[in-house]
């Protein structure tokens, strides 16, 4: 078969119209079941129909039914195994309700975000789940629910919009692995994020995403327990690409008081931070410590082997799936959505201190 | 904003109709711009669409034009960051020519493709990438091509199918790291694929995916160079999950005539090959080299870091939606798909055989 020869198109109404020798606006009624139409006209436009293999199409069907059994994710970053796995959940337990899954990334723009969430609600999905929103704008979120579609957020919540959202609350876990890493004698402990900044982190500043702020917050309680001040000059926001983390890597293990641990806040940023470290000929633990958000596979082929704070991301985006259709089939009655919870897995690059105390107590003061 | 009190919906053509005391099919036709309708009907029609804020909808607006300006992609598997970069060059070449992109994660399940298909053509994309076909089958591609919808395949070709294909061939890069293989004193050289398959390997089997195909191929080729017979018995398919390949690995690197190389015929199988290696305790290159298809940013770090086959995917991912993209746009005149090549990147993980004479002689013959 050719591209050319293949040029044949799907049978429309007009075809089945003009077999039947009916107006399409009779056709049409026929076909859809609807409006006053001579049985006459509905038996010849029914057989043509059948002749030509006439198959209504889902365009129709949707504007007929209003239901499309076809749930849109707006995904951040398809290039995040993160979401790669979220992803999984969430098509397992669609499928296993009758419902298909598209999906549009949108690589953490607002913009493209907006235009996603616009292109889904044009193609009648019948909810929408949004893994995670990319600011705290929520204009295009109204719009969902301005249509009666019901959204999950995944990930992130927005102040202010009334939806379901999964996410596991990250401050806990953040402040008992920030008190180990306390505990091994780490004061100088960096963080790093991806997360988009208008201006440089400092103490107290009103951080958009609920799961870096929370990050964020969990380490400053850490630190607060133990009775040290909090290093916010070591909090990196902005980390665009790889070769950004490498190079914010490499100078945060630089100057008078450089860090001695790093937190990366995602497995794409944890990848420039351990080849940043390499590149200097620094050992993970000896020379720097390292703990990372993300239980990704290859988190165990280094050496050391890498500790990480895992989340139980597939069954988070089962859950959001979970909700999101419950919401689609019981309009008003609330989702219920389990609670999630990470853990930290210490697997060998936390390590002691090296020659702390004449060094980093000239930094303790910011 | 609750979700209770969100519950409005969108303003239809219904509700236009009421409030200019028209026929629905009036309004249709005037808000549409086809068919009869007097000058007195088409003023009343569009001054109530204008105050209820009425906007015509996606859907009844590719009923009219034919064209969303929406390409469809089937992606094989989400969590392969293979494909996760190849769906960021899609989108990014897309977006540059006005086109959204939407896709449907599959599994390499032949029924999910089928019902992805189905989805994306119901959703009246305007073309369709399919990255990659899971199976020769191909009754669901036949159907895009009736369909009259241009289809391109990203990374295997489907036999008899006269479409678009962006694919790198495997053959020489193939061939040529094999012989550097076997320079390097190896003759028990594995091959591991997820490629799905109802009978072992054997030799001169037809196997279905073109990419794996000729990777076995360049394999033997490069053996029969050196005047060695194929060592068939290394070739291992179906390795699902990871769980699978570090059992496949560990099967292979025990018994009188283990492998002493072993290639990964991508990044997820990668994983669990050195997965296996290192939990039998074993060393690379050292004890068994490695090499695997696509240069993935873990590969840097692993220690030694890893020997890849590295392909330009961002490249090809762009290459698919430019040809696509042309063939929407100037039907019938044929895409130029520029040709792509693969390259070995030697970082280290492949090492001189150890103790080979005695032991590998016993293995040559098959």
């Amino acid at each position: 078969m050719t591209h050319s020869s293949a040029r044949r198109r799907d049978v429309t109404v007009a075809d089945v119209a003009k077999a039947a020798l009916v107006s399409k606006a009779q056709a049409a009624r026929a076909l859809g079941g609807y409006g006053a139409v001579s049985e006459d006209v509905r038996e010849r436009v029914l057989a043509a129909a059948e002749s030509l293999s006439y198959r209504p199409n889902e365009l129709a069907r949707t504007m007929n039914t209003g239901k499309s059994h076809t749930i849109g994710v707006v995904v951040g970053d398809i290039e995040n195994p993160h979401f790669g796995l979220a992803m999984r959940g969430i098509s397992d337990r669609a499928k296993a309700s009758g419902f298909d899954v598209i999906l549009i990334n949108t690589g953490e723009d607002i913009r493209a975000e907006t235009d996603a969430v616009r292109v889904l609600l044009d193609k009648r999905v019948d909810g929408l789940i949004v893994a995670p929103v990319s600011s705290p704008e929520k204009g295009h979120l109204e719009r969902v629910c301005a249509s009666g579609r019901p959204l999950v957020l995944f990930d992130r919540k927005v102040d202010g919009l009334d939806v379901d959202v999964v996410a596991t609350d990250m401050t806990e876990v953040s402040r008992k692995s920030t008190a180990e890493l306390i505990h091994a004698g780490h004061e100088r402990i960096a963080f790093i994020s991806t997360l988009k900044s208008q201006e440089p982190f400092w103490n107290g500043m009103d951080v958009s995403s609920t799961p870096i702020a929370e990050r964020l917050k969990g380490m400053s309680l850490a630190f607060h327990d133990a009775g040290h001040s909090f290093p916010s000059d070591l909090v990196r926001l902005n980390a665009g690409n790889s070769d950004s983390v490498v190079g914010i890597t490499q100078d945060l293990l630089r100057g008078p008081a450089p860090a001695t641990a790093i937190v990366a806040s995602d497995g794409l940023v944890a990848l420039g931070v351990v080849e940043g470290i390499q590149t200097m000929g620094l050992s993970i633990p000896q020379d720097v410590s390292f703990l990372m958000y993300d239980d990704l596979a290859w988190t165990r082929l280094t050496n050391p082997p890498l500790s990480v704070i895992s989340q139980p991301v597939y069954d988070m985006g089962a859950a959001a799936a979970a909700a999101l259709i419950q919401r689609i089939q019981r309009p008003g009655v609330k989702s219920e959505i389990p609670e999630f919870t990470a853990t930290l897995i210490n697997r060998g690059s936390i390590g002691a201190v090296r020659g702390a105390a004449s060094c980093y107590s000239l930094s303790e003061s910011p």
